[in-house]
Order: structure tokens, then C-alpha cells, then sequence
């Protein structure tokens, strides 16, 4: 094709901050993996990769939520434009539905409604990402705060969990990262990518930590109530009053449909020290510039957060409950791979690889890559969420496919083994 | 309250970008004026101010539509996750549903499925804002482009829309605003403040002058098909092969479902010039990392598009159609406001103020307070579209509406004339 523009010099080039964002993301690496899948393999392709079960039949959402989507959307009330902080029924619905696990009652203003849990962590990465800020992350942790806290400039430093200690924060080293430019800290509770929940006491730990460092706690709950282990799920936001916490969730997780992108973010500031400084506006004006929730969904809240029936939520809660006990119990079987720590919440465990025992496998994703290809099993290398050498398994899924991906992780491990 | 946190050193504060952007868009203006209405005024208020008739029974959307996220969500098919750039079955409906109006095909891979037009307008600036980078903006504009600019740092030149030529583009000040910072120029078509509709010959223009400054367009045709006058509706696209060009679009106007938030970024190059210069790569990269629509809207975009009958189509224009007219009519008659042009399109006119007719009246700021306060309708301030003492008054209202806000506005128009 002759193209009459070669010789021509065109003004615009890409903005240099997005070039790369899919290699760091999850979404990024799955749709690597998905690639190298072998085509001719006939049996089902078992995603143990990715925090989302929705397609599987046990998992379908409750009626109840469907119903109130279709009963907004047939009142013809919502198809308009809404404010931008989200419609107040919704964000009344919202802050009743939380305060159930709180000491006092959130108010409808310390709502904001967002796209999924992923914009209420776009928004705050966005508000506190002033000239110079840091912010102090968790190892492993969920990659989308990298790839965004990049794309707005906001200087990362990480802290680890400690895989011995249930992965629970290092304190110390939280204390020894931060400096006066530090801003906030991040915690992600029922864990991802862990499979941890943690206790009362240490969620107070961090708390007055975070007070004595002078920064906010942001406590991402997207897997809110999805605890099954010894720990009961505890919302840091009973901590707001010690240092100001900022809870992202959504009923992504807990409802079991990541597709309908509704989320929040609520401010648990008793003291009233964010709106003191400026952050209370600054989200408000961002969201004010940001895409909104659709508004026929953020119209369905009041009745989804209302009149879901408690044995929707035992359902879901004991299938994930045994699928976590099926994968640990079958992973102790698998060669060269070693589970710390049996996953007690939200859908994830991590698991180490040893490297040594494998003949012909180089790290992490040369493991997911050919298991992917080998055996049509796709799970996250441990370094999509900073961990070399470890794996991401998700157990949050039909469980006939579940063992099946087990049994073929365990004959991949076999066969690639060092033969002794 | 005793605040124990008061002699504290917080380390977090605002970006401070985004301090001010409700000032200057439209919603921040629309709120204050809402603020502004004298409760005791019982009349219901007439809303001249933003585009969205969603609300009137007579502008309700097509039970096509609806049923078709009905049918999407029952499915159960479209609660998870999707990909990035929006489900396959949906980028192949736009393409289809554009290409009946383009010369040439679009593929699929061209289309980039959006949280409504907004998002798309938020992606391309983004994604352009390279450092140095300048982008040309007409004025009257839609202050969402200039808010967003500044938030990405995207330095924004202004050119005028000529009234005394049906709001043509001063292409004269295009060239003399570019430089080789220079990335892109906007349109809106048909023309959201002006109610124009730009002729074919136009904008063939508006493409080769584009060439010749080797910038993109990037046409924003949220308002497709509402037009109904002299020029149809001609989508910039067809100039594809002159001059890259970006299509901004929506379901939000054409089926009166803003708050539905599914819009679309569609590439038309058939020289495949952005893909050359890594813009579509980064048009990718910075969807990886955005939030998505909700998949089950992103299901039913199919049967919305295939299967809405033209005669809804056709009763919406023809009641928009009425309505512009009766706008129209009814203005000549109010003292101190002068419509240049009859609308032919989207659902504004612009109409400018003649302030010395008025004894106690400063700008349109003062005008459209005082109108609320005073007469309960609502109009937006031209300087919110970048133009001072004109008005923006959006007729796409309920016909009964209309008439009962251009009756008041006359009143109040004449109560606040000079007495002679």
C-alpha cells in the first residue's frame, strides 16, 4: 500500500508513562500465560490465575442482586447522569452496610462510589501523590498499586509480609522505610496475594504504628468477610479513630461478580484530620473529573446490600472454605513446591517453588509457562506480585476443576523433577 | 471534641491538581447554581443546563435497550472481569454499527470500548500528554477536555468557533496556533455548545489542515445523529485516510442512557500512522491500568446496537428537532439575549447576552445565579464553555418544560431590563 505520509514528520508520540503498564499488571501476565497455551490440547483449561469464579455455575451470584439490577434498571430512574460522588441512596446503603462491623456509624458523606475496587485505588494513589510523596506497600502485594502509583508519580517502597509469622506486616521495617515524605500505607486484608486474615491485635498494631508515623492506613477490603480460618474478618476503619483509614471495597468479591464494577471508597476519620487537610476535596474534585459507577447499578445497591440473605453468603463462603483445604492438603503432595502458611481468607495462597528440585525449569514464570503450555493449568509466577520464585494459586474455583488442576500441577511437577 | 491528633505533624497532603476542578466543569457549575434555587419557590425547576433528558417520559430509551441488559445480565454469561479493551462480541458491534456511515471497514481491534465518552476524552488526552506536548481546543468547548488537560499536564491553545459562519472552525487560527508541539485538535460534531452540524466539505478541511500540521483530529461524536437541519451528520472518520483520526462516541445521547456509561474510542487511520508511532500501544497500556465497563453492559452493546429500530431514532429527533425549534422561536422574543444560529443539532444552542439591557445584571455568571434564585431554571453560564456572557441553553427537554423555561426566562429577562 503506497502510503502518502512516509516522508511526513507527525507531531505526536505516546505519553512514555503507559508503554509498559501490561507487563506489570496481573491482567498483563495471565494474558502472556493465555497465550502460550497449547491449542491442541482438548481438555478444559484450568484457571487457577486469577481472583474471579463468576464463571463457574456454583459460584453464580444470587438472585437477589440480579433482581435489584433489573428492578433499577426497569424503573427508568437511573439512566441519567448521577453526582459524582455517587447517588446519596447508594451511598447511604453503603454506610449502613459497613457500620454493621464498626464501633460508630459511617456517614453517607464518608462514602464515594467508584468503578470497581481498582478506581477507589486509582483515586487515592492519585490524591496523596503530591511532588515528592512515598507511599509504603506490601511484599507480595497486588500489582495494580504499582502500575498506577508509577503512572502518577508516586515514589514506592515496600515492606514485606512475613510468611512465618502467617503474613503478618513487618512493623520494623515499616518504621524503618518511612520518612517525612511518606503519606500513607497500604494493606490488603483478607490477603491478596496470601490468603492470610489478619487479627485484631495486629490491625491495632498497624494502626498505631501508622499514628506514630503521622501517615494514613489504606485497608483494601475487596475480599471483605471471605475469612474462613481461625481469624474472624476485623474492618481496620475500627482503628480510625487511632490514625485516619481510608477502606477501598466493592461488591466485587463477596457477590462474586468483578464484572459489574461497583466499589467504594470510605473514609474512617473520626478526628476528622483528612478533611482537615485537604484530602476529603481533593477526592471529591478528582472523582469530579473521573468516570462514574453506571447509575442504574449504583441504584440497585440499597436492595443488593440489603436484601441478600445470609445463606447466599455461608454458600459461597464454605465452597471457597473447602476449596482452600483442597488445595492445601493436595499442594503438600506436589514435588518442589512448599505452602507455608494454609490460606484462611480471600481466594489466593502463596506457595514457594524449590527450584532446586526441578531438572529443566529456570524460575517462576518459566514454570507458569510451561504449565500452561504442558499441561493447560494457568497460575500467577510469584513475581507478578513481587515474590521471585513463588507461585500465586487461586483455590476460588469449581471444585471439580480445582482438583484437577492440582493433579495436573502434581504431574507436571513429577515429570519435570530431577531424577535421582 | 478533644482531638488528641491536633499538635501531630501528618505527612500526607493533596495533589494539588486537583484542588479546583469542579470550578470548570460543567457539573461543578451546575451544582453551585442548584445551590442557588430559592426553596420556597414552588414551581418545579426547569433544567435548561445540561444535556441529559433522560428523566422526561418522553425521551425514555427503547425497551430494546433495556432488554437487552436484561438479557445480558440473566445470562449470567457477563459477571466477571473482562479483557481490557472490552469484550470481542461488543468492539465488533461498534465497528459494524460506525462502519454503515464510513467508506471503509472498521476492524474490530480499531475499537476500544469506554466508561462513556468521558473516559475515552480522559484516555486520548492522557496518552497524548507528552512532556512539552501542546493540544488545540475549540472555544466554545466542553470544559471537561480543558479540566482533564491540565490534570495531565497537557498544555492546552485555544481556537475560536466563528458564529457569524454556523460556528465553523477558524482554521486560519488553527495554523497559528501549531507548532511542532503541536499533538492533536478536537472537534465536536454535531457541536456541543453550538447545536452545529459541520458540512462535509468542512471538514475535509479541518482533515487536510490537520495533514499539513502532521497533528491527529480527535473528533468527538457524542452527539451522532442528532441532527436535523440542512447538513447531516457526517463522521470524521471518512477523512481517515487524509489524516489520522480519533472518534470519540457513546450510547449516551443517540438512546438517552448517559447514565448507562458505555462509550468508545475508535481509531480511523488507514495509514496506519498511530500505530506507527506507538499510539495505539499506549492507548492500551493506559486501559490496562483504567477501570473497565461493567461486562454486562459491554453484553448487551450487540443487541443495542443491531437491534434498536430506526423509528425510536426517529421519534427522538423529531421531538429534539421541535424543540430547538420552539427554543428558537421563543428567544427572539426575550430582550437582551441574540441566538447567531439556529441549532440543527445535539441539544444546545449558544445565545449570546446583551449585558447593557439589563439594569442590574454584571455577566452570565450573575445572569444564570439570579435565574435561579429568582425563576427556578437552571442555564449554564457561556464562561463555563469558555465563552463570557453568552448562555448555553439546552432545549432537548420536555416540550411542556421548555416552553414554561422560556417563558420565564422572558420575565425575568424583562424584570431586569433598564426602564426607558
Amino acid at each position: 500500500m503506497e502510503n502518502s505520509n512516509n516522508n511526513k514528520k507527525w507531531g505526536f508520540k505516546a505519553n512514555p508513562d503507559f508503554n509498559t503498564t501490561s507487563d506489570i499488571t496481573i491482567r498483563g501476565i495471565l494474558m502472556m500465560l493465555l497465550s502460550k497455551l497449547n491449542k491442541s490440547d482438548t481438555r478444559p483449561v484450568i484457571p487457577l490465575g486469577h481472583g474471579d469464579p463468576s464463571a463457574f455455575p456454583c459460584f453464580r451470584t444470587t438472585q437477589v442482586a440480579e433482581d435489584a439490577i433489573v428492578d433499577s434498571l426497569r424503573s427508568a430512574k437511573f439512566n441519567g447522569y448521577c453526582t459524582t460522588v455517587g447517588i446519596p441512596s447508594a451511598r447511604s446503603a453503603v454506610a449502613e452496610y459497613l457500620s454493621l462491623d464498626l464501633p460508630n456509624k459511617l456517614s453517607p458523606d464518608d462514602v464515594f462510589l467508584t468503578i470497581g475496587c481498582a478506581q477507589a485505588i486509582q483515586t487515592m494513589l492519585t490524591v496523596l501523590a503530591s511532588p515528592k510523596a512515598n507511599i509504603l506497600l506490601p511484599k507480595p502485594g497486588f500489582p495494580y498499586y504499582e502500575a498506577y502509583a508509577q503512572s502518577c508519580n508516586l515514589e514506592v517502597r515496600h515492606f514485606d509480609l512475613l510468611p512465618e509469622k502467617d503474613w503478618e506486616v513487618d512493623l520494623d521495617a515499616v518504621e524503618a522505610l518511612a520518612d517525612e515524605n511518606t503519606v500513607a500505607m497500604v494493606i490488603i486484608n483478607p490477603g491478596n496475594p496470601c490468603g492470610n486474615v489478619f487479627t485484631y491485635q495486629h490491625l491495632q498494631k498497624v494502626a498505631e504504628t501508622a499514628k506514630k508515623l503521622g501517615i494514613l492506613v489504606i485497608s483494601d477490603e475487596v475480599y471483605d468477610h471471605l475469612a474462613f480460618g481461625k481469624n474472624p474478618f476485623v474492618p481496620m476503619g475500627v482503628f480510625g479513630s487511632v490514625t485516619p483509614v481510608v477502606t477501598l471495597g466493592s461488591i466485587s468479591k463477596r457477590w462474586i461478580v468483578p464484572g459489574w464494577r461497583l466499589g467504594w471508597l470510605v473514609v474512617n476519620d473520626s478526628n476528622g484530620i483528612l478533611k482537615e487537610h485537604g484530602i476529603i476535596d481533593c477526592i471529591a474534585g478528582y472523582l469530579n473529573i473521573s468516570p462514574d459507577p453506571p447509575t442504574f447499578i449504583q441504584g440497585a445497591i440499597p436492595d443488593i446490600l440489603g436484601k441478600t440473605k445470609d445463606d447466599f453468603f455461608v454458600k459461597i463462603v464454605s465452597i471457597i472454605k473447602e476449596a482452600a483445604n483442597t488445595c492445601y492438603e493436595g499442594i503438600k503432595d506436589v514435588p518442589g513446591v512448599i505452602c507455608p502458611s494454609k490460606p484462611e481468607g480471600s481466594m489466593f495462597v502463596m506457595v514457594k517453588l524449590d527450584i532446586s528440585v526441578f531438572e529443566d525449569i529456570k524460575d517462576d514464570v518459566d514454570f507458569c509457562v510451561k504449565l500452561a503450555n504442558e499441561e493447560s493449568v494457568i497460575i500467577l509466577p510469584g513475581i507478578g506480585v513481587g515474590l521471585k520464585n513463588w507461585l500465586r494459586v487461586t483455590f476460588a474455583i469449581e471444585p471439580s476443576a480445582l482438583e484437577e488442576g492440582i493433579k495436573r500441577l502434581k504431574a507436571f511437577c513429577e515429570k519435570h523433577s530431577k531424577k535421582t
